[in-house]
């Protein structure tokens, strides 16, 4: 493999306020462990507009959003032994972490204790900020590549690698299945992804929604039941019943009413991380030992799993394909909850930097 | 057993605002299933005063709190199996549940989905006002009275039925246990159970204290460190590596200072229901996937094993006896926190009212 560096282009955020614009960057020359991916297809994720807008603080200019990101492999290190040159594969949220913590050892590097480096706006081991898959190509530890089945529709499966691996682990955590009422909270990326594996773990799913128009699809979706959650009969009309919610809304919203579902022994796990922090009725958690957690991603063994469940079972994200160069409309669309449920570029769309 | 009522006597709250005073009542003529329990010991709850002083609304009077209750069988109904005249009996914050939910037949009655009859200041299955053990005699079905070991001293033994049940229940619930990292938050009646239990069950017990002034007190009732809460470098310092954390605090405080303290998959419990409803940071959920929770009292079948679990490890509450008539003095010394480290009452001070 060449020593060189390796040529990329893709867009960037230059700035907290300015449009994402075409960029010419140069990502390391690959080790030999390094997987080189031709990218092909990478979803929009909320994050990267929180980060692109240096909304959570700590963003790092000129920075290459994107970590829903599945393309060919195009060269693979002396020592790769997953990937050979022609393979579909998937790069998600994380792309190194520490290896070496409890957390690591356990195959959970997203809860990595030292930090993980996450695809883009992070520096690496060696101090180089990295950069995500809005962009032609990328070079990766072969540890943190997933192997993508060709059986699936590329587009579809990018949005598994963040929006899918987000909702898969909680629900598998949390032992979700057969002879359990779900609840699901939000109907968007993560939302629509939770809905489709909560009905393929066996459960009964219930779509939280502030609009009943969007009941057809969460039912077409694999919601058995929708409900308005500003209506308070509707609501109360599910009081402890619930063995599980999922509640993928990061916008200020009442978390105590959607606690008083649950069941004794009930949980409800929080997968967006909400902008403005919530006043919990600690009421609702001890009269009924109801818990409260939260979770993020997951590890990439489980990426790997739940890669290749989708594949079994036929899953991927409902996507609107655009080219890169409406990534700033695209942005703009998914702040007014305007796709059903991705945005996933199409990287065919970049001209040559 | 005499169809006649049962005349009781003892000390009632007669509104919000006045000292307890002597109060004369009468109690319903025993059942086939009920056991007569003449009262000896009564433990004073910091949820007494709340009751008495209708700081959580709905309070009745007049009001006989107490539910801390130890004493012995002086008559049991011709269908009474658990229980003989002279057996030493001890009965805590329950004495009905519906027993026909899902909680209720999980032996899990402190969750009872109609309502548990508490035994004081809630109505009972035949409507009748419930009465509690500041009084000289009690009359319980017998599946809400538990079989107190006579190896123990019984005015010791009365906290366990709320402080030592309400701590107990939690930790055997998360399974605490050798090879953990268990903290403790506050010391005062569930607090110093919690470090009781806690030790007992083989965890490396942390007291988190604002006082170092308790640090040897705290070493004494089984902890193996103390944490000044309010230093931020030595809270720092234990950062991610709890595995369970009690929080007995109700009175408001930072919740989160120890959320962070958790591991990964780490959960804090609270048990005292906080008077104001606290701010939780949801990153500190999110980023190790840490569980906030809650949980109250335990199910009659976990106090029973309780019970058995301090006389066979000899384990009973440090307590401060006082005559019936130092009551309201009590109480003002419970909000103060002038106690080591529950006050319980000698009925034989009641004089005949």
């Amino acid at each position: 493999m060449a020593e060189s560096k390796i040529k990329s282009h893709g867009y960037a955020a230059h700035s907290a306020t300015k449009p994402l614009a075409p960029f010419s960057f140069e990502r390391r020359s690959p080790g030999e462990h390094d997987v080189v991916v031709e990218i092909e297809y990478c979803g929009v994720c909320h994050s990267d507009i929180h980060q692109a807008r240096n909304e959570w603080g700590g963003s790092n200019y000129p920075m290459v959003p994107g970590h829903e990101i599945v393309g060919k492999v195009t060269a693979v290190g002396s020592a790769v032994k997953k990937f050979k040159v022609g393979d579909l594969a998937g790069v998600g949220v994380i792309v190194d972490s520490c290896r070496e913590c409890a957390s690591c050892k356990a195959g959970e590097e997203q809860y990595c204790e030292v930090g993980m480096v996450q695809t883009y706006n992070t520096p690496d081991k060696q101090g180089e900020m990295t950069y995500g898959g809005y962009s032609n190509n990328i070079v990766t530890h072969e540890d943190f590549v997933h192997s993508v089945s060709p059986k699936l529709n590329p587009a579809g499966v990018a949005p598994l690698l963040c929006a899918g691996i987000t909702t898969y682990s909680p629900l598998r955590h949390w032992k979700v299945g057969k002879g359990q009422k779900v609840g699901v909270v939000g109907l968007g990326g993560l939302g629509h992804m939770a809905l489709k594996f909560a009905h393929s773990f066996g459960a009964h799913v219930v779509q939280f929604t502030t609009s009943l128009s969007k009941t057809e699809d969460a039912k077409r979706l694999g919601a058995d039941e929708v409900v308005l959650s500003k209506d308070p009969e509707a609501m109360k009309a599910h009081a402890n019943s619930f063995d599980f919610i999922l509640d993928t809304v990061s916008a200020p919203h009442d978390m105590n009413a959607y606690l008083a579902l649950l069941k004794r022994d009930g949980t409800m796990a929080q997968v967006g991380l909400p902008d403005k922090q919530p006043t919990i009725e600690m009421g609702n958690l001890l009269f009924k030992r109801r818990t409260l957690s939260g979770s993020i991603i997951g590890g990439m063994a489980e990426t790997q799993e739940m890669l290749d469940y989708c594949a079994e079972h036929n899953i991927t994200a409902d996507v609107e394909v655009i080219p890169i160069d409406k990534i700033n409309e695209a942005f703009e669309r998914v702040l007014k909850s305007d796709v059903k449920y991705r945005f996933v570029i199409d990287m065919k769309s970049l001209k040559q930097g």
